[in-house]
């Protein structure tokens, strides 16, 4: 918690936190021919070669997607813009921009909100794009909406096109964030001597398992989607593609069922060296002592935002995308919710396991 | 407050509420390439013309923008997508498209949610937009943010470019959503007896009184923006432009300070037939028992979302923008924010009364 001397925002009043917060973005570049300041932005899609704009919307709200205590405000800032702008990534697309909304009570330090502004520029740089507008409200907890905006420059790739024999394939991380968070709910940001101990008698030095938890932490905090693998896939004339923010079962499901096919991956594709299965997972489930748990973070870990996407066969897939299944053939009708259908398989077998990250989990009667 | 039976959020779950919010909206039109479903929308913007897109986003909170005892679902719906697309429109563009985030505890019942899509889908079918993507999020409070995108169809109207001599005109309503507030605020949503027999007292009949109680409480919960105004100004070379949405004296300082010039706004002019000033102001100013209230709404009042724009001289005012002022040179130096300075004139005086809508009020110490 900060300390009580720091301003808050209620102190300085809209006007002088916008100019703060607004001071913490790069100059504009020419194709945003208006930026923040004015009623809307103004940009210029000729620069990239399109006519269509890509939109996507996400929200965090404290206490449900972060807590202050795990999380700073850099940290919330740059996974708000990771998460809207892999969506945007996951169409295939470039992102461009973002428009920010914060909403929180008079008493937040004005720190968080520079903070914020500071991890939404950083990933803004990151993902080629910038901070293009949003706004200011009075509210009892503290929420986060963002929307990216995109270009499309080779085509657009949705979730319906997937073909049966196409192959599944994943670019970025799987499990680390949800590793991060296994960390956190375990109150474990660095290793104790009991600990270090028990793992040096099972084999595991402690600068490795260190080393591992921090990049756990790290990709839980700050996750770093692989945008250029959007557009990419998109040129390699990818058939599908989503970006994995519910967990690979749940988000493979939306895929299947917008396709109506079923989705086999293979564990011994998704275990292979080097990625999606970091060989990292492994260390942070022993820091836990649950070794069971690299599975389960790996198929329905979320907020990593890999892009899971599918190509015809004999596709050369463009980097990095590494094969994890292919695309079958469904022999059921599809009435139901993607999680209580058959429609990705592990291995052959129908996953038993939880499906993966809901809002308002329906209640159980 | 609704029935205790009615289904709550958290007993749906996300996949459901979302269907039943998505089937409130009608089919896409041709120029939604990709409509609701994917991971991100896209927008075909080469079918208005354009290459530039418009972005602007802004949040209502439940208790600071509006309360569930005076306001509907579908009232927000058209309250935020109102105030949104009245951003795109003072920038001279075309309202396209609206995505929208709700936030909301998950014994809100589900009808809220449709009741804002109903609202949402009235008022951009109102704008010539269609609702094109969004999220839903758990959280304490109901926080709904919109980005509304507009396309570029003759050139774009930034707030910096008054200059002297310009005459400063508005089209749209003035002072009648902060009248419908105001009778909110005194618990009077109809006539009782009493009232009834003063006004007649008075030389106002019960129907006339009846009938401008029942136009300010419309124009407070479903603000109607004049959306065409905005590009219309931008055909006819509007130098600056702005939507009045924190109240006259407030909006108008800000084209002032950008534009570096001071706004002469005449009362006589504000207060012709039949517009800004509409007289059912004050049969409802009569009604609350204080006549000077119609100048307080007309100088302070926000969320009527007109816009106000300059013209040079000479120009033919597109309708239906009426003149309401004239721009003229500053003589002092513009550091201080813009409530602080005579940045804006009434009759040659600078306006001495409270400036407008402001988010987190500054402290007074």
């Amino acid at each position: 918690m900060p300390a009580p001397d720091r301003p808050r925002l209620g102190q300085l009043g809209e006007d002088e936190v916008l100019r703060q917060v607004l001071g913490r973005y790069p100059g504009a570049p020419r194709w945003l021919r208006v930026p923040p300041g004015d009623d809307a932005a103004v940009l210029d899609l000729a620069a990239f070669g399109g006519e269509a704009v890509v939109a996507a919307m996400d929200t965090v709200v404290e206490g449900r997607d972060f807590v202050r205590e795990w999380s700073t405000g850099v940290d919330v800032g740059v996974k708000i813009a990771a998460q809207n702008f892999a969506d945007i990534a996951a169409m295939g697309a470039r992102p461009v921009a973002l428009l920010v909304s914060l909403t929180a009570p008079g008493d937040l330090p004005v720190a968080f909100a520079t903070d914020l502004a500071d991890g939404l520029a950083a990933e803004c740089a990151r993902a080629g794009a910038v901070v293009a507008g949003g706004d200011l409200s009075d509210g009892d907890s503290i929420v986060v909406s963002a929307t990216a905006l995109g270009a499309v420059v080779s085509g657009v790739v949705r979730r319906s096109g997937a073909g049966v024999g196409d192959t599944v394939a994943l670019a970025g991380a799987l499990g680390a964030s949800a590793a991060g968070l296994a960390l956190l709910q375990a109150g474990i940001t660095e290793l104790d001597e009991a600990t270090t101990a028990r793992l040096q008698a099972e084999g595991t030095g402690h600068d490795e398992a260190a080393a591992a938890v921090a990049w756990a932490l790290a990709a839980h905090r700050r996750p770093a989607p692989p945008y250029r693998a959007g557009p990419a896939a998109a040129a390699a004339g990818a058939t599908a593609m989503i970006d994995v923010s519910d967990g690979l079962v749940r988000d493979a499901g939306r895929v299947a069922v917008a396709s109506g096919v079923v989705i086999d991956l293979r564990s011994d594709l998704l275990l292979a060296d080097p990625t999606p299965a970091d060989p990292r997972l492994a260390v942070v489930a022993t820091v836990l002592q649950d070794p069971a748990l690299v599975g389960e973070w790996l198929m329905t870990g979320g907020e990593d935002h890999a892009l899971l996407a599918c190509f015809a066969p004999q596709t050369l897939l463009p980097p990095p995308f590494r094969p994890i299944g292919v695309v079958s053939a469904t022999t059921e009708p599809q009435p139901a919710p993607a999680e209580r259908q058959t429609t990705v398989r592990l291995d052959g077998r129908r996953w038993s396991g939880p499906p993966g990250w809901h809002h308002w989990p329906i209640a159980t009667r």
